[in-house]
């Protein structure tokens, strides 16, 4: 739970060094390994000073986290395929360079059982999903999209080998294999929207 | 770690029961939250009976992980599609339906962070993708799929998307989203085999 804003310069400075000092203890392990205790140690900054700000480890995590939620580029170049290999590109860079990658599936193992850390999981994906899912709509108003896809399908189509190569294939998550994915998905999109009621051959 | 099979059925007994009382808490409360104690606690069995089968709570929820990792459906089915259907159908139910499901973002997180975890991950994930690679090859020599698609690539799109919806954006993961995506990932297969080295329109 966040107190009232500091306006005290020592408080802003002492918060900011807690808060990356939760990070990276999140990072290397885990929401439960970041104990207050722990946090203390990390930034130099009194257990007392951190309970003034923060009431528990958990509202302190949930902090932390938020953090990292910048909001999500929100392309818009012309293209439907344009605006996907930008918003994809992206989603690859962040889940390979930024600290956020780390603690995405401490996020998400901890959104499974805590309904606090659900609501910050659900925050991240819902601003994700709404740049790619004005993009889909600018895409079906320019008439290069049919209107019969399901934005919530096409945005799993994309995200969903991203995540996946990431957290469990392993393989390589760069430009060419986001770029893949872009392509794979418009071409299925495109060939369905051709063939609509045709299953594939074979 | 694993000491030597038991043959002792009350040792056998009492194995069953701290695993699936390991396998409860760790889908209740996590890696972190499931400590010998607690599985002494839910399954009635003395803490020295448990540290006599296993080292330390990491041999444990190892162990317990283990008991879940059933081999994949390996289908013949005669056709791509049918494979494909029955490959993702089982994944979306496995990831719905079973104990396993709970466990799984638990066991991502540990592999971030612990290469024993991590073997396990890979281990899992490599069993179920061996099933899908196996399909896949029996496409290329039946002529249904052209070799130069890449296995990995194509598990990855077929994967990710039941994946991702079931733990990021958390919509319906049932048969109409599998057959959706086996069918999408089909037709954009299909569709770049016959025009290999033409962007999508637009």
């Amino acid at each position: 739970m966040k107190r009232a804003p500091a306006t005290d310069p020592r408080v802003i400075r002492s918060r900011a060094s807690v808060l990356a000092a939760a990070l990276e203890l999140m990072s290397e392990k885990g929401i439960a390994g970041t104990t207050i205790e722990a946090v203390a140690a990390r930034s130099g900054i009194a257990k007392t000073t951190i309970y003034r700000q923060w009431d528990n480890q958990q509202a302190l995590a949930l902090d932390a986290f938020a953090t990292l939620l910048n909001t999500a580029p929100t392309p818009d170049t012309g293209t439907l395929r344009g605006d996907l290999l930008e918003l994809i590109r992206g989603l690859a860079q962040a889940l390979t360079a930024s600290p956020a990658a780390a603690l995405m599936p401490a996020l998400i193992d901890a959104a499974e059982r805590n309904p606090t850390f659900a609501a910050v999981h659900h925050q991240e994906a819902a601003r994700r999903h709404k740049a790619a899912s004005t993009a889909l709509t600018r895409a079906v108003h320019r008439g290069e999209l049919s209107p019969d896809a399901d934005p919530a399908d096409v945005i799993d189509l994309l995200a969903g080998p991203i995540f996946y190569r990431r957290y469990v294939s392993r393989g390589e998550v760069d430009e060419t294999f986001a770029d893949l994915v872009v392509d794979h998905v418009l071409t299925g999109l495109h060939a369905r929207a051709r063939h609509p009621h045709s299953a594939p051959r074979r």
